[in-house]
C-alpha cells in the first residue's frame, strides 16, 4: 500500500502542475476570481478521478499529454462541485481539506464565481487540440463529462441530496442519488482512456463495471469517515450527515453492514479488471485503498 | 421599426421552441431544479444573443438547424449568468423580466444548481453532432465561448463589478469591464456564423466590428434604462446601479453624454456591416432598436 501511495501522490503532483499552467494567471481588476479557483483547484486534495483517468488511460496507451489534460479538466469540475456544494445555501461548509472552504477564505459571491469560471474552463481545455488531434474525440469528451456533470448527473444528484424529508429513503434511493452525485463523474474518469484511444468496446466496458462499484464503494467509506472518521483526519466538519438528518448508507445499513457492502463492492470492482493481468495492480491498489483510506 | 419587432419576435419564439426540445423533462427526484432551469430558460426574454447568432449566420449562409442549435446554447449560458447574478450574495435581485428571480421563486440551493447546469447544457448542445457536421468547428464554438463566458470574460467582468471601491473609475475602466461582463458574449453570437460556416476572414472583421459596437452601445443603453426606466417598462429593478453605488456610463458621461456615445457606436457599428448592402437590413434595425428599446 506504501507503494501505491507514492504513486497516487505522484500523479497528484503532476496534475497539480498541469492545473498550475492551465489556469489563468492572477492578475488584472479581475485577480480576486482567479486567486480563487487557484486556490480551490491547486489546494491539497487526494486527486482520486484524474489519478483514475491516468491509470485506465495508461492501460489502454493513452497519450501521456492527453491524459494530463483530461485529469486536469475533471479536477476543475470537481473543485468547482467542491466549491458550490460548500456554499452556506447549500452544505454550509466553513472547512474544506483542513482549509477554510472558498467562501470563508474569500466571500461568497467570489466563491460562485471562481466555481463558475472553473466549470467553464474545464470545457476550453478539452475542447483545445492539444487535448487530442481528432476533434471528434474532443467532442466526445466534452459531452461525456457535460452528461455527467449536469442535470441528469452530478447536479441532479446534489439537488436530491438537498432534499428536505429523507425518511423514506431506501438503498436505492441513496444509491441512485450517489450514482448522480458523485459516481457519474467517477465513471468519467475510467471512460476518458477508452475515449482518447482506439481500445475496444470490451475494455471499455470493464473500466465501466470498475468504475460503478469503485465509485459506490467510495461513497459509502465517505459515509463512514463521516459517521466514524474525526476532522482532524478527514479535513472536514465530520459527523454532519446525521446532524443535518441525510439520508446515508451507513443511516439504512449501519457501520458494519456499510464495511461488508464496501467489501463486496471492491473485490466486484476489482474482478471487473481480471482482462488486464498484472498491468492492472495499480487500479487493483487504488480500490483496496478506498477501503482502508482514513480520509 | 415594427416589422423588425416581428421577426424578432418570431426569431426568439424560435429559440424557444428549440431550448425547449433541448432541456431535460422536469420528471424524476431531482425534478426541482430541471424545473427552475426551465422557468429560467424559457420564460420571456428578448433573445437579442440568439437573434444576433441567427441574422449573423444567416448572411454567411449557415445551417438553420445549426444556428438555432448554437442560438440555444447561447440563451442558455446567458440565463445561468442572469440566474447567479441575481443572487443575494451578488447583485440581490428579487425580479427579472417581470417575474421572480430564480431563487425568489425556488431557492438559492436551486437557483445555483440551475445555473450550473444550464451552462453545463450549452457545452453538451455545442459538443452534439446535431450542431455541425464537422466536429472541428463544434471544438471551436465550445473554445470561443468558454473563453467568453470564463474568467477573463463574462465572469471576470462581473467579479470585476461586484468590486467595492469604484470611486476611481474612469470611462477606460468601465468599458473594459462591460466588455467582459456583456460584451464578450455579444462578440461570441457574431462570431457563430463564421465559425459555422466558410466565409471568409474579412467577413469575420465585420461582424467583430459590428458586435463590439453594438455590445458596448447595448450596455449604454441599459445604463440608461436603469437611471430613467420604470420597473413596469424594464421588468427589472431600476435605479439600483445609483443606489448600489455602481460605476456607469451615465455616472460618468451624464445622461446626454450617454446617449450621444450609444448613438455613436451605434452608427459605427453599422459603418461594419456596409459590406453586406441591403442583405444586412435587418441587422441594422437591431442596431437602431438597441437605441429605441424601453426594456
Amino acid at each position: 500500500m506504501t507503494e501505491f501511495l507514492v504513486q497516487l501522490e505522484e500523479a497528484a503532483d503532476r496534475v497539480t502542475v498541469a492545473l498550475d499552467a492551465l489556469l489563468p494567471r492572477s492578475d488584472g481588476p479581475e485577480a480576486k476570481v482567479l486567486e480563487a479557483m487557484r486556490y480551490a483547484a491547486l489546494g491539497p486534495g487526494k486527486r482520486i478521478r484524474p489519478f483514475l483517468a491516468i491509470e485506465c488511460g495508461r492501460l489502454v496507451h493513452a497519450e501521456e499529454r492527453s491524459l494530463l489534460r483530461c485529469a486536469a479538466a475533471l479536477e476543475c469540475v470537481h473543485a468547482y462541485s467542491l466549491i458550490h456544494d460548500d456554499l452556506p445555501c447549500m452544505d454550509d461548509d466553513d472547512v474544506r481539506r483542513g482549509r477554510p472552504t472558498v467562501h470563508k477564505e474569500y466571500d461568497e459571491a467570489t466563491a460562485v464565481l471562481a466555481g463558475d469560471a472553473l466549470l467553464t474552463l474545464a470545457f476550453e481545455i478539452l475542447a483545445h487540440p492539444d487535448t487530442h488531434g481528432h476533434s471528434a474525440r474532443r467532442c466526445e469528451l466534452i459531452a461525456r463529462i457535460a452528461a455527467a456533470a449536469g442535470a441528469r448527473g452530478m447536479v441532479g444528484g446534489q439537488m436530491i441530496d438537498m432534499a428536505a424529508d429523507k425518511s423514506g429513503w431506501d438503498i436505492a434511493t441513496i444509491t441512485r442519488m450517489q450514482r448522480m452525485k458523485t459516481g457519474a463523474l467517477i465513471s468519467f474518469a475510467a471512460e476518458v482512456g477508452p475515449i482518447l484511444s482506439d481500445c475496444d468496446a470490451s475494455v471499455r466496458r470493464s473500466f465501466e463495471g470498475f468504475a460503478h462499484d469503485l465509485g459506490l464503494a467510495f461513497q459509502i467509506t465517505d459515509d463512514l469517515l463521516d459517521a466514524e472518521g474525526s476532522s482532524e483526519e478527514t479535513g472536514k466538519r465530520t459527523g454532519k450527515d446525521r446532524g443535518q438528518g441525510k439520508a446515508t448508507f451507513v443511516g439504512i445499513l449501519g457501520v458494519d453492514g456499510a464495511k461488508d457492502q464496501a467489501r463486496r463492492l471492491v473485490a466486484q470492482a476489482k474482478d471487473h479488471l481480471d482482462p488486464f493481468g498484472e498491468r492492472a495492480e495499480t487500479l487493483r491498489q487504488a480500490a483496496d485503498y478506498v477501503l482502508t483510506r482514513r480520509a
